[in-house]
Formats: structure tokens, C-alpha cells, sequence
């Protein structure tokens, strides 16, 4: 059942009930022995209570057995009544799995300012425990997830010098999530023994190039967590340079797919717009010019509308602030230059782009000098639905 | 027909089918003395060949006679023949209307992209020629309008030490107007006698607090332009620093309201919201966290759908980067406060604001600190029609 999973983890689910019955919304993650962790978690200053018992945790240099995931409660804005809470239902779930509190890490999606209900959570523990091995990667993805359309998931081997080891991620959200779920939650899980500094170093670069990437919104929640646990039961270890480069392949890979599911499972999302950003005078302009094009409303309905508007894109790269010489500017769309010295090129863009603007893919390359910065953002549409999806009053 | 109109001036409008047929898209504001011109442009790096222009003739002292504008096509990223249409229009006009060309200054909105249909231009200018002070202020509004539901201007005296004087001022549009219409143009006469100097202070200190505190989506037109005509013809001077204070006070009223106009009449708007920030260490800081909030989709999408979903106002202000300790955070929403001590405050928010989210007014206060700074920002709300019209297909 559990194939794909790496070796020494065991996964559980349960249902609570936290906002709906009939659906497991409690998620447990057990490492037979203690796992080297990583976490990176929101920048959002409005921490939810889970995210700073994770950060204290990792601080302290926890090597975590345990995750516990929840949907349907935030735990954001909600106090100090929510920090004991949170901590209560680490004690609660500790006891119920055996395993020793302090070694679980929280997270938890739903609602902002809502209290997880305790009764609830006590009341699902025998199930989970009782669980405990029999779920697999897909139960414990959709345990969850709030609205998400589809469970977001992926998992592979990797090739080290001493023989095969495994990893896989689990994800949930983009965005703060209909009807207004927050959260991007993910758990990485992998049986490679890898040594902490650069399990903790790979993360950072790898979220980087992938979670950091994406937008849908534009809007960054309270609840942000992505943890990574490697327990080495694989017994193979990341011995030399190339072992560490494989490892770092494999977890971008994985990471770069779950982020390219987020956004394909964005609000109301019909489209994913593949932002390229080339020739800047540094990657952090070649950002900002592709974060401004991203988050534009004009931008992002135009693809929705399925209209060669380059105008919107220009329009937006001219207020992004990024440096660069307009005359420089050359924006393509789906591999058909549309702009070029400050004007039309003067194809028949809406004609030529009929057929390719009817794809769920579409590409969106804007070179903006001869500079060395370069930039890659995917994001969603704006759509109907996501309008429907996020004006739906909550209850 | 023209008792708002401040003294010596004269205005026109025609149709010359830039876009549309049977309607005026062509207008023209004389001003029978050479005005003391102030001007405020779009920040775009891809500024519209008219926008080029203007900047020219006030950086080199235009003292204009002339106004023209046209709707339909915008002249914006349409490369050095954008400009010698520009300029080969401001020659026809100036000809036709008995005015020094160079004393011109010319306004468009429209398509980005487009190159304006010069011999549609001409054939409209005997019309426009024959039009001159027959039209009032509203039609001339009407002139420069490509999808605006309604037009927007404003008239009032102004009582100065030597007398009655009279300012009027005219917009149209909100951010990049629906389907793809740019641009946020504002034409302000006033035939007080006022030095150049003051007049174009008054202007960037009037726009600071009005103009520039609204918001629709966030985009910045290629076009966006203002310009303040005096012409002195009432005869009454501003001789004192009270008079100054009494002109300031009047400019900043017509173009507050004006402001207030172009929310309202945002895309697909249904709500004006007042984001108000207050305590912050800084007016920046404060302009910062009302921004992200207005530009936040999640806000603006909760606004539409009445939902008193204050965890998206908290969230927003989170990510702003503004400075401030979230324990000091106070979110109200129209006079009801939410968010208090980094929780709820426990009233039933849904309930108790029901009857208030149903207004077109709302106003969001945040509290951030016990500082000096504060900012009003005025937002639209995101709804199903801001979809429709920006997803619509151009043509």
C-alpha cells in the first residue's frame, strides 16, 4: 500500500470533524527514529501559534518523530488561548501515539481567529493511532486539504553511491484558500541519511526555485510550513559531493512538481502563466519585473479571456520599478514576439495566438536587456471562479 | 450651458469614430489667454507618446492655450510613429482651431498599441472647430470617456481676498479601463490669477492626497495625466497666503472628488472602501500596509461578498514589510472592532455587520502602533464584472 513511502515513516489519518464530518482532517506522521528536520516556514508577521512552536522547535534543534497536520482551524490570530491549545494537542497526541510530545512538530489550515475545537481532536485519537501504518501518501495528502480540487502529491528514488534511497512530498493550498482556508502546508519525508547543515541548506535553496516561485494571489498566509524529515533508514548515506547534488536534484524536482500543482489548483484557476524573466541587470530585478507581471489583475484576466493583450504586460514591467531601458524590451508569448523597440511587431498577434492561448500552459518570455538577471515565476488566472470561490461568505 | 465653466475658457468635443461611432471621442479645451500650466504624469516607464510630449512642453514653460484629447487609441508603445502622429495632430488641431500649435498639449486614451487613425482625426476637426464653446463641461467628459459608466467632474468658486474665482475639473477612467481601455485623464481649469510656482505645488500636494491614494487594480496606466490650466481671466489674484490656503483648499476638494468618482466607477466596482492606517512610525509605512490591503485580492473579493472576513485584513497586513509589533494591532471594519491583542474580539462579527457590509461605502481602520503616521487609501472591491470586462475579448 505504502510503497512509495521512504522506509522508516508511517502515516496516519483520521476524521475529526473540525469542519466537516464524513472526511479524515487529522494527519499524523511517525519516524521510527528521530529524523535530521528541516522547516521553512511564512514570512507573514501574523505567525500562527504552530508555526512558532515549529520555529522554537527547530531552533532548539529538535529531531523530530512526529508531524501532526490539521484542516479546518487555522490557529492564526488567535492568542494565547491558541498557543495552549496547540500545545495541548501535541501533549493529547503524543500520548495517544507514543510518542514523546516534544519530538512533534504542528501545522494547521482553515479558518484565521478560530480555536481548534480539543474534544474533537481527543475524540479522533484512538482512530489515529489505531491507523497508524494503514494510510498511505494520498490519505495523509488529503487529510489535508481544505478546498484544494486534488491531492498534491509525489515521490521518486534516488540513486547514491551507496545503493537506492527514497523521498516523497505531500501538499496542500495555494494561496489562502477558498472559501477562505488559509495555508500552503508540505511535508517531505526521505530514508537517505543526510547530515543536518546540508539537509537544512538544500531546502532553502531548493524552496527558493520552487514554492517560492509560484503565486496565485499575491496574498502570503498565516500558516506557511513546509518540513522536511530525513531519518536515514534507507541506511544509505549522502557520502561525497555528487550524492548531495543527487539528493538536491531529487528534492527540487519533487518540490518544483507539488509548486507547479499549487498553482494549477489555484482559486478558480484555468491557467498556468510560466513568467520568464531574461537579461536584467541582477535576479532580483529580473523578480520584481515577474512578481509585477504576475500579480497584475489585468495581466492575469487577459490570459483568463484568452486575449494576446501583450499591452497589460508591458504595462505592468513599466510600473515594476525593475531597471532597464525601454527601447531593450522584447516580450514574447507563447513563442511569438509581440513587442520589440518600443513597439507592436506588427504580426497578427491575435490570430497567430488563437490556438495557443486555448492551452492550460502558456508561456509569457520577457527580455529586458543584456544583463545577466533572470527570473522564472509561474502563476494562475483570475477567473470567475476565483471571484465565487473567495466572495462565498464563509458559514 | 456653461456656468460652472471658470472665465476664458471655451470647450469642445466632436466625434471622429476612433473606436466607436456615434459618439464624441474628440475634445478641445481654449483658454483664450496663455494659462500658467501645472502637470502630473504616469510614472510608467513606457510613457505614452502624448505623455512624452507634455513633459517636453512643461519642462521647456508651456503657458498653454490648449487641451486636446482624444479616446480610443491610446499612442502608447507605438514607437517613433506614435510620436509624429502626435505631433502631426497637435499641427491639425492648432491650424483648425486657430492656435499656436506649440501652444497645445495633448491627452489620449484608448488601445495600447494602436496608432491613431490620422484622417479620421482631421475629418472631425471642422466639427470640432464649429463646436467650440457650444459644448459645456459634462460634454467634454464625455469626450474623453472610452468604458466609463458615468462622467466624472466637478465645479465650485473659490472666495479670495479680491473676489469670486472659479475652478472646475474633469476625469475619466480608473486604472486601465475595461476591456482594455488605458488610462486615468484629469483636465483642472481655473481662471483665478495664480504664479506658476504655487500653481504647480498645489498641484503635486493635491495629488498626493487625492489622486494618487486610489486604487482599482493596482495598475498604472501608460497615459495617466493631469493637467491645471489658470488662466487669471476672473481678475481676481491670489494675494496672500490665505488665498493660496482658500485655492489649495478648492483644488484638493474637486480633485478629492473626483478621486472618490474614479473608485466608484472602478471596474466592475460595487463598494468604495476606505483603508485608513494609523500609528504607523511613518506616513510610508502606513501607505505600505494600506496598499498591500487594498491590493490585496483576498480583501477585495471578501468586501464583494459582504463577508466580515477580518483573518484577510490581518493577513495582509502581515506580509506588508510595514513596521509594527502585532500585539499593538487594532483592525476595525466600519466602526466595529474585529481584532485586538493578537486575537478576535469576541463579538459576532457576521451579525453585527450584516447591515453594514450591505453600504457602498466601508471603511477598513487599521491601529498599528502609537506613531505619527497614517494614510487613507480608497479601494474598489474584485467582483464577477471586474472579471467579465477585463477578460473580455478586445475586439
Amino acid at each position: 500500500m505504502n510503497d512509495n513511502l521512504p522506509k522508516g515513516f508511517r502515516l496516519s489519518a483520521a476524521g475529526a470533524g473540525f469542519r466537516k464530518a464524513g472526511r479524515d482532517d487529522l494527519g499524523f506522521v511517525l519516524s521510527e527514529v528521530p529524523a535530521v528536520t528541516a522547516g521553512v516556514f511564512t514570512t507573514n508577521a501574523f505567525k500562527a501559534a504552530p508555526v512558532r512552536v515549529c520555529m522554537e522547535r527547530l531552533e532548539q534543534g529538535i529531531a523530530a518523530r512526529g508531524v501532526v497536520v490539521n484542516a479546518g482551524q487555522a490557529n492564526a490570530c488567535t492568542g494565547d488561548k491558541g498557543r495552549e491549545i496547540c500545545m495541548e494537542t501535541l501533549r493529547k497526541t503524543g500520548q495517544a501515539l507514543g510518542v514523546d510530545e516534544t519530538d512533534i512538530l504542528p501545522m494547521s489550515t482553515g479558518v484565521i481567529g478560530d480555536q481548534i475545537p480539543l474534544d474533537l481532536w481527543e475524540k479522533a485519537l484512538p482512530e489515529l493511532a489505531a491507523n497508524l501504518g494503514r494510510k498511505n501518501i494520498e490519505d495523509f495528502t488529503r487529510a489535508m486539504m481544505t478546498t484544494d480540487a486534488f491531492p498534491k502529491f509525489g515521490a521518486r528514488e534516488i540513486r547514491l553511491s551507496g545503493g537506492m534511497a527514497r523521498i516523497c512530498g505531500m501538499a496542500k493550498g495555494a494561496g489562502m484558500i477558498c472559501p477562505n482556508m488559509a495555508t500552503m502546508l508540505s511535508v517531505v519525508l526521505c530514508d537517505a541519511e543526510v547530515a543536518k547543515e546540508e539537509w537544512t541548506e538544500m531546502f532553502r535553496r531548493a524552496v527558493q526555485n520552487t514554492f517560492n516561485r509560484v503565486s496565485v494571489d499575491g496574498d502570503t498566509s498565516t500558516n506557511d510550513t513546509l518540513l522536511g524529515l530525513a531519518n536515514g533508514a534507507s541506511g544509505v548515506k549522502v557520502a561525497d559531493e555528487e550524492d548531495k547534488q543527487a539528493l538536491y536534484e531529487a528534492l527540487e524536482d519533487i518540490l518544483g512538481k507539488l509548486a507547479y500543482m499549487l498553482v494549477q489548483d489555484g482559486e478558480g484557476a484555468s491557467k498556468v502563466i510560466k513568467i520568464e524573466v531574461r537579461g536584467a541587470h541582477s535576479d532580483a530585478d529580473a523578480e520584481l519585473a515577474a512578481r509585477t507581471m504576475g500579480h497584475s489583475q489585468l495581466v492575469k484576466t487577459a490570459m483568463y479571456g484568452r486575449d494576446a493583450n501583450w499591452g497589460r504586460i508591458v504595462a505592468a514591467l513599466g510600473r515594476s520599478g525593475a531597471h532597464f531601458a525601454p527601447g531593450d524590451v522584447r516580450v514574447s508569448l507563447c513563442g511569438v514576439e509581440l513587442f520589440r523597440n518600443e513597439q507592436p511587431v506588427g504580426n497578427d498577434a491575435d490570430k497567430v495566438l488563437e490556438g495557443p492561448l486555448k492551452e492550460r500552459d502558456l508561456h509569457v518570455e520577457v527580455v529586458i536587456g543584456e544583463g545577466p538577471g533572470q527570473y522564472i515565476l509561474l502563476a494562475s488566472d483570475l477567473t470567475h471562479d476565483y471571484v465565487t470561490c473567495n466572495a462565498a461568505y464563509r458559514s
